[in-house]
Parts: C-alpha cells; structure tokens; sequence
C-alpha cells in the first residue's frame, strides 16, 4: 500500500474544498489558531512513517487526552474501573447535563466530559502528582520529552469553563466525585491543554495498533487494548460517534482543537488536523480525510 | 482454529451457570418457550460449520429481522435513507418516546423500534408485497424456503403492540410515516415473528462477512456492507452496544427471542440462542458466550 | 361596577389593536374561522349579563370542554379520580409525550390532552352512552338544547390526530387507559368539537362561581367546586398557567377555538372568543382583555 | 370566626397524628431540630393575633425567604426581571438541571432554586450589602431586630450545597448569572439560613394580604402584589404546587425547615411550623393543619 500517495492525494482532493467549519470558540485562546492549518501523519505498525501538510507542527490535542488519562487509570484500576463511569455512547451533546441526572451521577462514558472529570478524580485520589505524572506518560509513548502543558489554554479554560463546573459539582452531590472539585478541574484544564503534533500523537497511539505494546513494554493487555478499541469506536465522537463509525470504520477520538487520532488495530495509527468544526464538534476536514482514507484503502475494522 | 472444540467448550462451560436472565414476557406467544434451550452456532467465510446445542431449532428472530429489512432497502435506496433515520447510537431503550420527540420524529437509527418501522414504511412504498418480498429474501439468504411467519406470534405481538402504536402515531403527526399506520405495524410485526435457527441465520448473515457477496451475488456493495456491519457495531444491542462492542467486539444484532446474530468480517458468522434476556433485552446467556468466544480465540475486530 | 362600560371599553381598546396571534391550522375544519370575531360576555352571580361583539355567536370550544367531562367525571368518582391523573402544572406543551413517559402514563393533571383522555376513558366504562351523556349535561348547564357537536370538525380533528392516538396508545400500554383506544379517540374528538357562544359558556360556568349550585341542583359540593376551581388556577393554560395566574390572576380554561372561560368565585363567570392564538396556543386577544377586566376592576382572586 | 378554637381544633386532631414525614437531613446543621415542634399563628388583617404551640420558637425559614428576596427585586426592578427568570410552575422537582438545561439557563420561575439565584444575582447588582440590606426589610417587616442569620446553617449548606453550585454554574455558562458565583451562592446561604418564628413570618407577610402595604407604607403596588400572590399559588411549593392549590387553595411559600407561610388575600395571614417533610419536601404537618384550616372555616381563594 503507498500511503504517502494516498495522503498526497487526499490532501490535494481536501484543500481546496470549501470548509465549512468553523474555528471552536468558546475557549478564547483556541479561537486565534490559523484556521487554515491541515495535516495528516499515519504510523504503520511495523515503523512505516507518512506524513502530509502541518503535520509535525503542534495544537491542543484537547480531549484526545481523555485517551491517555482513560488508558492510565485502566492500567491502573482495571475493571474497578466501570463501577463509577459507563461504557455507552451517550446519544447526547458532550457536555449534556440531562443523562447525567437522569442516571444519578454516573456518566455515560469515560470521553464525554463528565466522564473524564470522574476519571481525573480517580487519578487524583492515586497518583503523586497527576498532572505530571499523566504528562509523563504522554511524553513516554510519544518519545519526546518536550511536550508540555500550554498554560494560557489551561487558564482560559478554567475562566470560561462554567458548563465544565456545573457537571462535576452536580456529581459530587450524587457523591461521584470524591476529591475538592477546583482540583480536579485543575488537573483536568491542563490536561486538555496539552501540546501535540500529529506525528506525535499517532506515536502515542500505537500501543492501540499493536496489542497493547509500546517499545517492548506492555502499556495496557491485550484485552484492555481490544476495549479502548471499542470505546473509542462507540463513544470517542461525542453525539457523531455512529457517523464516523459509519463513514470511517475506524476507532478514534476527537478534539475540539481540530485533532483527529484513529487505529487500525493490527495495521495503523493514523492522525489528521485541521481546526474547523462541524456542528457537532469534530474536526470538518478531519472527519473528510480519514473516510477518503479508509475509502481508497478499502480497509477498516469492518 | 478449531472453531469445533471452541463451541464444545463454551456450551460446556456455560451450560451449568445459573441464567440470571427472564425469558420476555411482554409477548404472550413467546413467553411460552423453553427457557433452557441453548444453541451455537458458527459458520467461517470458506465453509466451515460449526453447531452445538440447539443449533438447528428455529425461534422466534424478532429485531434480528430489522438487519433483513434494512438490507433490503439499504439495497434499493442507498443514501437515500439516511435523511429519514439516524446512523448513532441512542442512549436509550430501545422504545423510548423521549428522544424521538425531542429529535422531531426522526429515529436515531434503523435498529431501535421506531426506526424498524420507518424502514418498514420505506418498504411499503416500493416493493408489491412488502411482507412476502422481504420473505423470500430471508429465505434465498438463509437458503430455505421453508422458513416462516409465525402468524400466531406476529397476532400476539399487534395485540399488546401500543408502545409500538405510540411510536409509529408519533412519527405519523412529524410526517415521518407515510403510508396507513396500521399497514405499516402489520408488516413489521409480521417480520418480527420470523422463525429461523442459529445454522439459518448465520447463513443468511454470512454477506456481511463476506464484502456482500451471496453466493456469488452482490447482496450490498463494499461500501455498503461495511457501513451495516458499523451500524450493527454501535446499534446492534439497544441500550447496551457499548458494553457488547466493549466486551465481544464484534458487529451484531440481537432479538428478544434471545438470538444474538455476529459477524467477524472476512472470517465468519456466529449465531447464539438462550431465551433468558438480561435487564437490558439481550441473551443473557448469548452475550457470555460470545464474550468467550472472542476471548478464546483472541480475534475480535478491535 | 359597571360591567358594561368596563367590557365596551376593554372591546374599544383591544379592538384596533395589532393582533401578532394566528388561528389554529393543525385541524383543517378550524382554520375556515374568520380570524377577526372578537366576543366578549360577563355573567354576574346575581344574574346581570353583559355581553359585547360577537358573544353570542357559536366556536368550536375545543379544550374547554375538558371541564365539563371532568366536572362530570369528578361529581361520580369523586377522589377516586386522582389515582389515575395528577393535579399538578405539567411544565410542558399541552401534548408532550416525554413527561409521560417518565411518569409511567398517569398525566399530570386532567387538563392536558393525555388527561383529559383518561378522563374520557373513565366516562366511557360508566355512562351508558358518553357521547350523548356529556352533551345533555352540557346543555343544561348552559339552558340550550341546541347546542351539540360539529361532526365535522371531530372527523377533521379524529384524521389529523397522530399525535393523541401516540398519547392514548402509550398509555394503554402502562395500563391507563381500559377501553378501546379508538372508541375513547372517538368520544375525546366529539367533546372537544362541541359548539357554543359566549354567552352560553358564561352559562355553564356559573356553578364554579356559585359554590357548586346550578339553579338549585347541586352539581358539585362546595370543596369539589373550589378543587376545580384551583385546578383550572394552576393548569388550565397549558404551558401558560402562571403567565395567565400571573396577568389576569383568575381560574380559567381555554380552548384552540379561542375562547378562554374565567370565574371569579362568587362573583361572576367571564368569556371571551377571538380565533387567533399566541405561540402558547392560548386566544391572543383574550388574555390581553382578561388582564384588562382584572386590571380596570382591580379584583381578582388575589 | 373563631380564629382561635379552630387553631385550637386543627393543633389537636393534628398533634396525635402519626407523622409520616422525615426531617431533612441534607443539611447536616437543620437535620439536629426537634421532630416534633409544632406551631401555627395567625394574623387577621384587622390585627387579630392568634397562636398555638410553638409560634413563638424561631426555626429555620429556608426557602420562605425567596419570598422576601423576590419582593425587594420586584419594587426595584418591576417588569424587568421577567427577562431574566419566568413565572410558570416547573412540574419538576425543586433542584431539576434538566429543565434548565433545555430552556437555555432561564428558570421557570423566582421559587426554584436556580430562580432564586438569579434573583440573589440581580440583588448583588444593585444593593450596596446585599446580604443586610436584605435582612434589614425582613426586620422591618417583621417588626423585630433581633431577627439574625444562623451562621452555622449558612455555612453548613455551603458545603454540601454541590447541586447549587451546579446550577449556578450552568446558569452562568449561559450567561444568565453576572456576579461572581461564589458570591452569589454564600448571598444566597446566608438568605436561606435566616431564623424567625410562625409569629414573625405572618407578621411580615401581612402586606401581601393587604394590597402591598406594611403600616401605612406601600411595599409593592396593588397589580405586583397580587403577582407574588398570584406566583405563590402556581409555584410555591416545588412540584406539589398543584397539590397545595388544589387541598389549601391559598398562596403560599414552604421551606426544608418545616415552615409553610400562606396568605389569604384581604383577610389574613397564616404560617406553621412541624419540621418533618413529605416525600416532595413541604412539612407534612403544616400541609394537612393548612387543608383543615381551609376546610373548617370554608374559605379559600376560591
């Protein structure tokens, strides 16, 4: 298989399409991000490297990191896990509250933001210092040392992020918050600021490719990896997971940062970028080359 | 892979355990059945065939008819449909009125009950016998021509049906529902009644696995098959996808006759039938045994 | 008071007035209605009567007629009604299915579409002919015998009413409703198509304004009276209970016909008709020239 | 009438009672009341004082105290604060999210919770010491300086108040709440901790029942008194608001203290004290003394 002609010829076909996404903007820092930034870097399994456009330029990965902290505390915590968090897609905007009372406090999944919280809360009670210690990990399957948090992100996050506030308080009254909820929120903002590129991220999410294993080290067993596989396959697309399931045939998460990171289990890690959002909050042009992808490749999951 | 030994072992290891499961209640013709019965079934895409139990008896297939219907008309209106039903998961039970009001009368996918019944409205409009068409279409898949309504069941179900008659009055006043309501509930309870065994059924699934192709005849195109297998995958089980997806990790569809329909694309068809449901309406017992299946085999699609 | 000049003034003021409301067009016979009547008549406890513009011409008086069924229900069963219907404000559109779903089928009062449907099922297993049951104790209440239903407008009402049959067939399937859904449908629609004037309304609700007693015959005792009046207080305008408590400060009911009937207890029974209704459903003009009268008397029941 | 020998009647048949209903325990602080303190007083618009049981012992008036908050915003703001919060009951319990949510951060009305914290919201605006200020008008009204907040129970509910600071927080991400959340939240701890006795209460509430005026000075004009009148009747007290109308049929205000304040329109005031609630959180005891009251003097609004 050419993938690098295969990004070639996506990434010619996409760029010049009319995106009609727009920049996220309800956090303040993101929305001065250049709106034309387009990349795509895919991984093969066995060290094959792709890479079209801005793809070894950093962005927020935002909620791409809910992967890595969900991937901790499972290793971790193991299947004590999905007492306090679910397993379904949630049929509902990221950040519904509704589903959230309806089922008492316990979210629907670990990738909408509720879930998250609570899997940040679950760190919090484990780790030393979970802030660093989750950059570490992230810095570890990426293999560089100088990803970092973006402060200003994080800070403007915390300032405007009064739905985020709403949802962990409303589960600390059903008692599934166990930590102060400003610290949690604290972790969880510098988390979602974290700085990627897409070559980076499909470094990071090999380990989902390749049975659980990155560099000879066991990250995750080989059934743990299969069911991060399917979470992200039914839930890491907010109320767009069935969409993109449908249409890409990939597991994979989302970012409002404009990231898209998918595996193939097996075969590849592939990652796209680019800031516009559709109405549901996923990258337009990210969503568009990885079903051209899976389309000319003729491979998915399925 | 011994896919024989495999059966042997999972009907063995299963047979015993206490069914926490209820047989359904709500239709008065299928709460008649014997709750013991057990039955496996596996067919590989190069022939192989694999039974235990009671995998030759037919049952009632009740929603695993909705993967047939839709097939059918996936098969004449191509992306067509999609404008009068969903491809995402719904967070909900499977005959929620809420979400349905919420969203304008449109279902969220073809597998929950309201949106078997707008399938079954596309139906009414194109084909001269919708129920005998989609009949025989079960019957070339499967490759018995005996297999049957059972009237009696399809009788029952219409009589204590006013959940059903709520939904499809429900579309009917968003202009969801074309045709007469009654004529189009008398189609799908008829579908629903259909009688086949877990050896019928995977053979009539065995397209899915197989990029399409029945013997030879394009059922779907590529494309199309791949997007029935992810639909299966995010909406195949109600309100429980995610946990299926999550601990199975195959495409499916189960009914609440307690047949489990999967499918491992490009390597086989697995059908499972124990009465017992679970709190959320799938086999209980269908969904361990095929959680076992894919932990013995180490295979799912993630 | 002279309720005269009062209700000439009201009529003078209104009158000229910029009417941003819209005639009900979701039954085909009522949206034939000249959309400029405008009717007002006030009928004191002690007899005196005052009417202006079009108050003795007949209109459809559509939900209003829920009183009459459940005055009539309430006067034969008594508190045994309220196991099977609430008396609290829904907080919803006057038919949204989801309230009642998650309340199990029992309405939350009997004067939204569903409640009122239970009320009709009631009737229908203990009078011997509802229809005309009904219809004669309307007729009496209000001293004409000519007043009956407009069968068109329940044809009309019966062929368009997707929406009821979803409400009455969900009920049926939490067990709510006893009888055969079509033939309470078909009682509900003959209620609701019953033609009367102002005039003849003002009539029929002078028993809410004098403790229960129509012309010597105790039709309710002097607590149930004062129940129905608290009931119409808090839900007899569907999502506008509290605006119209709020504004006009009296009980009342209203009617897509547009009328709206009033009582201040021990006082005087008021109705207005003008066809056209505002985004809540309620006669635009007529909470306009109810607020006026409370305002220009300065009485109301607070 | 014989206030006092109906008191006397209503104390006794009630005092035996088997009382079915539960302290509130939420707030640690109010969960160490005596269950089985029992009060009611009675103010006549004329002057006429009459008391039974505990009327003089102060209690916690919670909730009662929205009443007091609304009306200071009503006399400064008047129609515009209907912008920001609306008057319709919620048909939902006190503390939904779910309504909230779907209706965009607006409050169905001052009474819920989230109403009320707009209310403390629009106060914060304009008063110089919001939490004084405020106090100082109970003071005034109750004719007592001695009237103080309970500091502990202010502090108590801060720190369980999770579900508060949820909405609060949501109401604020939709831009409805321009203060400081914090603030707002300990204006409105402080609010709700607020200590009087039954005495106190019908004394301040006399001006509802007398056109707006408290000795000879005009607190709210004759048209924004019937309002709160007419406010308290639809939605004062949580989703039993019907309930209340429909047994008491007078306005009224309750709080998790036990307290139930009602106000007869023109002829007096009546508050009671019993601190266990009923399963909707309104006094069990005050709800039932309340409906005899009603029911042995035969006059209700009515």
């Amino acid at each position: 298989m050419d993938y690098q002609k295969i990004l070639f010829d996506i990434y010619s076909e996409l760029k010049g399409t009319d995106n009609k996404g727009k920049v996220a903007s309800y956090i303040p820092e993101l929305a001065n991000i250049n709106a034309d930034k387009f990349g795509i870097h895919l991984l093969t399994i066995d060290g094959g490297s792709y890479g079209i456009g801005d793809f070894n330029e950093r962005f927020s990965i935002q909620s791409i990191a809910k992967v890595f902290s969900l991937s901790l505390a499972y290793k971790i915590y193991d299947k004590k896990l999905w007492g306090r968090v679910g397993v379904e897609p949630s049929g509902n905007p990221f950040n519904s509250l509704v589903q959230l009372e309806y089922e008492s406090g316990v979210p629907r999944n670990p990738f909408i933001n509720s879930g998250a919280l609570v899997i940040c809360d679950i760190l919090t009670d484990t780790l030393k210092n979970p802030k660093i210690d989750v950059l570490n990990f992230i810095r570890k399957l990426a293999g560089n040392e100088s990803i970092n948090f973006n402060y200003k992100v994080a800070e403007s996050e915390k300032k405007s992020g009064y739905r985020n506030a709403a949802l962990i308080n409303l589960m600390k009254s059903y008692g599934n918050i166990k930590n102060d909820v400003d610290e949690v929120l604290d972790f969880y903002y510098h988390l979602c600021s974290v700085e990627m590129s897409c070559n980076e991220l499909s470094q990071s999410f090999m380990f989902f490719a390749n049975e659980g294993v990155h560099k000879n080290e066991k990250i995750l067993n080989g059934s743990q990896t299969k069911r991060m596989n399917a979470l992200m396959q039914t839930c890491g697309f907010y109320d767009e997971a069935g969409e993109f399931s449908f249409k890409v045939g990939l597991p994979g998460k989302s970012g409002v940062g404009g990231g898209i990171a998918a595996v193939h289990p097996g075969k590849y890690t592939v990652v796209s970028w680019s800031p516009k959002l559709n109405r549901k909050g996923n990258s337009y042009l990210g969503m568009k080359a990885l079903e051209v992808l899976t389309t000319k490749t003729k491979l998915s999951i399925f």
